[in-house]
């Protein structure tokens, strides 16, 4: 069973892959014969409504939408969407977003609005930047990975200690104050779990230094919106980048949206492929059905 | 002897490299003690009036402002700027911009403008996505690599062939046809010579794909900016980003500005860092009066 919004691919498609395909929301079924289903925030109650299930492919990297469902058969293997496409589009727009704040390109943008040559140095040397990466995942290194040719200082930031080039490990609760203090640029590339909710606030951002900017694009729910307005303003950060939000879609009223220190954009930092997509669960099918053990399957009590 | 705008730098800066420094229109000197000369764009004739040079240190990558100068003293070293914190600067530059376009990052701003969520997808996925650097030295090389992480196809044109880890290397002349008409991006980072003087013209544009994006970070000199407007205006080109003109500062009225499809800022893709200069000068001097040879030497027949 497969999103709405895959109704547009043909039929022989799905059947290339070896499966019959159900729309949700559009074609009838008998929940007994469904054995598979993929999407990214099913309606909560609705999964525990298949008895057949053999294993529910996440159509994000986040599982978030699922683990949110009190009755979401935890029998069933929960499957992360890892796909090498999305991750570099994720790294893209954070080293676009970083670029643009790092390097003073709104500034130049005003200039030319107003037919003026003004030249300004960078305000801070690339060598002396530091940019920590909060989650160092699979996407927290492939973001580590596309920032390395341009001289910053990285650093990261998980639960259990990581090996990754040219990246500074920070690693539990305890080493989290010393990673805040060293970021000019803090991404958030956490799953949203229990543990991570909310994790942007106040007294976060309160150990960052001062001038610092904020990127989140993983979840809404790792920000407390609120608190990042008032740092913003107070001057403590100097600007933020979300891609991600409490309401989505965010409302015409929500005063992000025309805050001088925010860039929003409408949470197409990594949109899932669908062909990408129909393959990797061609493949995960195929695992499964062939009695192989499936990868990138979710500890749901860890909820990553 | 140093450029007017080195006055700033403390007097025992330039002892500690072991050399007494004459700071161009301000310093009395007698032509006669001058050893070596650094500037970026000396007025013609001026270099001919020191006698005992024994080497010209450029303060920019490229070497133009000098050989511009029919009297320049050609038995004289000229020394190119090599430095890795302006080549990792230039390599941000185009990255940045180069990802702006690729991922409509302008229509996710004027989203914002109008507090409004619209979502798009990439208009050409990543690994479709075709960027050439004209010229493939140094600096076209350091480029390439800041762009291999992001699952590009890369690729680099050249008068001898190169090797460039992940870009297919084009040469000559006879080959810059099928370089061209596999660029979606071309990003011109060629010396400028007689050769490559104008070499962005309306023939070039013309063997571009319908739809690609020119970018501009060696030389004014290099692009024919009537023929540019042009291609965008038919619709050829899709957009351009240019830091270098033929006149810089480039005047208020100049229609470059306001073209709706062209990003302009004003010749800061890489600043030379003075303290990053003067290491390099102090470096040479050093070599050079220890009889060694120095680096970087051009050759001034080629230009580069």
């Amino acid at each position: 069973m497969l999103p709405p919004g895959w109704a547009a691919i043909p039929r022989e498609r799905f059947a290339a892959h070896g499966f019959e395909a159900v729309i949700a929301d559009q074609d009838p079924y008998d929940p007994e014969t469904i054995h598979y289903f993929s999407g990214f925030r099913p309606p909560p109650g609705f999964m525990k409504t298949l008895p057949n299930l053999k294993a529910i492919f996440s159509l994000g990297a986040g599982v978030d939408g699922f683990l949110r469902d009190p009755d979401l058969p935890r029998h069933v293997p929960l499957v992360r969407f890892v796909d090498p496409t999305l991750m570099h589009e994720m790294a893209q727009y954070v080293v676009m977003h970083v670029l643009i704040a790092h390097r003073g390109q709104r500034f130049f943008d005003a200039a030319q609005k107003e037919s003026s040559w003004r030249q300004r140095m960078l305000a801070r040397p690339s060598r002396d930047t530091r940019i920590g990466m909060l989650g160092l995942g699979d996407i927290g290194s492939t973001i580590a990975a596309s920032l390395l040719p341009f001289d910053f200082q990285l650093s990261g930031w998980s639960r259990s200690r990581k090996t990754v080039p040219g990246v500074k490990s920070f690693a539990g609760e305890s080493e989290l104050p010393d990673f805040l203090a060293q970021c000019d640029y803090l991404v958030c590339v956490l799953p949203l779990t229990d543990a991570t909710r909310g994790i942007m606030n106040a007294k976060l951002f309160a150990q960052l230094p001062k001038g610092a900017w904020v990127i989140n694009v993983a979840r809404g729910g790792h920000l407390i919106e609120a608190d990042l307005i008032a740092a913003l303003d107070s001057g403590h950060l100097a600007g933020a980048v979300l891609d991600v939000f409490q309401a989505e879609p965010m409302g015409p009223d929500n005063p992000i949206w025309q805050h001088p220190k925010i860039t929003a954009t409408p949470h197409i930092a990594a949109l899932t492929d669908q062909k990408a997509a129909l393959a990797f669960i061609g493949d995960c099918v195929a695992r499964s059905e062939s009695g192989r053990a499936l990868d990138h399957v979710v500890d749901v009590t860890r909820g990553y």
